[in-house]
């Protein structure tokens, strides 16, 4: 048996965290590392973050060390080593981006500082909750002790989204692809990027007519169609991206591929540094390296700037309301 | 990579095939076989179900060779070798037991027949679906050319809330604990009984008192308090026992240990040949075999008696309605 970890859920009461946790209790997220569950709800949510405590004990997982239920972030972060911040304040009809970022900045900001003051030292962070690059960039800012790297931001799930599509495309299984990108905010400006992709190793092309008109908006959109179809919002795919994420940057990536990742720019491809943006990048002991060197294509350049500046507006926005540096 | 295996499930876009298909999807059931996924549902749901369909895809697994949507039960068990029957019809108020079973041999009857017709020479059968052992019962009596024991149907969940109770008691995690047992019906009449349960392999004494009077009213009405917490029934918790049950038939029980499983008696422990009843059992090269010569306390024999007594009149029930011999 390997060490045991601590993994902080927050919204673990909502879809997403119902379908994660079960996800990590069963080993799919961190390998046979048995886990201590920490879950953080609002006061509100608790008796049904409870309940699905009493559900992930009725499962006997025979990896799953304990489930603890908290509304204080203090002691939801207390010895953390993987948090998933799930939970977030969704926009409501008519809600302002500024009235969004600034409900936002009032959960990511106390949990950055909670995670600074009470996680582990080797704490990693993936924010799942939208908007999820610069909620995370929030954390990070209320964190000053914790190296910036350790803050990501999901845009696996848009990552996943395009492999299937190009799956489906080329009529192959999914796992025979590799070096997909997304690049940028994940939001409605993402890049989905499939020009490096590779099948069975070897380089693929796409039309760029097909790329630009069906695969990105697609991609794109892909949210839209599901509540669509289910009646709901993605949860069970959300979260398995989100064990993805995890797996891969504590267990490692596949060798010659690489995933997409929202982490803070160190200025790769002209992202201003600090920016939390998706970028293609490798995880190895246990650390993410953004994947250099690539060439972009026209659209994506452009694509990856406009986004780019959607990010620094967010950035601009959180910055005027003294929530980042 | 081993060969694929095609899985059928039924009630794909309710909570339980939700959280269920993409454990499957995952490989938490099958190891590293390739799933090929049929998912059956009534046509007023197809929709949704599709949208499960669309986020499997999304969630890129790389074990998901294929997803496809049927409301026709022969069409959805073309080819199927393992078959998770989840979708039931639920007693509605003010129903008569008489209503309630014959709405399910609407159900279980043509997916019986369509398994027997349709299905892998191999099929595994797990009813999910309540009341799971006369569901059982009927779909094994429309498949006459399948043998009786492929048809199971899962007190796995009550297993394992067992086991959870039992681990809190001792305060030890779950996985040092086998040989727990459930008999009978899968109803508030089950005989959930740690009289031959080890800890670490060594016997384990509990107090009858605490055994009447906590565990089994615990066990017997866990569904109704986690209804109580979430506001929403057993799904995931559910789902996982299903993975359980199947993955065990599948890929064997754990040396030294056994599980519940109600299948087809042949008369072991007093219970009549043919009644659907969960017993001790394991699966050693992909069969079930009962655990037999265990002792029973009084109280447990009693509990057994009047629970093969409630499945009796579920039989006696359906056969009046025609829907078994």
């Amino acid at each position: 048996m390997s060490t045991p970890l601590t993994v902080t859920v927050t919204g673990a009461a909502g879809q997403i965290g119902y379908a994660l946790l079960f996800r990590i209790a069963a080993g799919d997220m961190l390998g046979d590392h048995p886990v201590r569950l920490r879950l953080l709800e609002i006061p509100q949510a608790v008796a049904a973050a409870e309940g699905t405590a009493m559900e992930l004990a009725d499962a006997a997982f025979p990896l799953l060390e304990s489930v603890d239920v908290f509304d204080d972030a203090d002691a939801a972060f207390e010895g953390a080593e993987v948090a998933l911040l799930v939970g977030a304040r969704p926009r409501g009809a008519g809600m302002e981006r500024g009235d969004l970022l600034a409900a936002n900045g009032a959960i990511f900001g106390p949990q950055g500082r909670a995670i600074n003051d009470h996680a582990a030292d080797g704490i990693r962070v993936l924010v799942v909750g939208n908007p999820a690059n610069t909620n995370a960039l929030i954390a990070a800012a209320h964190a000053p002790d914790v190296p910036a790297e350790r803050f990501t931001a999901m845009t696996r799930l848009d990552h996943n989204r395009g492999l299937a599509q190009l799956a489906a495309k080329l009529g192959v299984g999914v796992g025979r692809l590799t070096r997909m990108t997304v690049w940028g905010n994940h939001s409605s400006t993402q890049v989905p990027d499939p020009s490096h992709v590779l099948l069975d190793g070897e380089p693929v092309g796409f039309e760029p007519a097909w790329v630009a008109e069906q695969f990105v908006p697609t991609v794109a959109n892909r949210g839209a169609a599901i509540i669509e179809a289910r009646g709901a919002s993605s949860a069970a795919s959300a979260a398995s991206a989100a064990v993805d994420h995890m797996r891969d940057w504590v267990l490692g990536t596949r060798d010659g591929d690489w995933v997409s990742v929202a982490l803070p720019s160190r200025g790769e491809y002209g992202v201003p540094a600090g920016l939390v943006s998706s970028l293609p990048a490798v995880s190895v002991d246990g650390e993410w390296r953004v994947v250099e060197g690539l060439e972009l294509s026209d659209s994506v350049r452009a694509g990856l700037d406009a986004s780019v500046a959607e990010l620094t507006a967010e950035r601009d926005a959180v910055r005027s309301l003294g929530l980042v540096d």
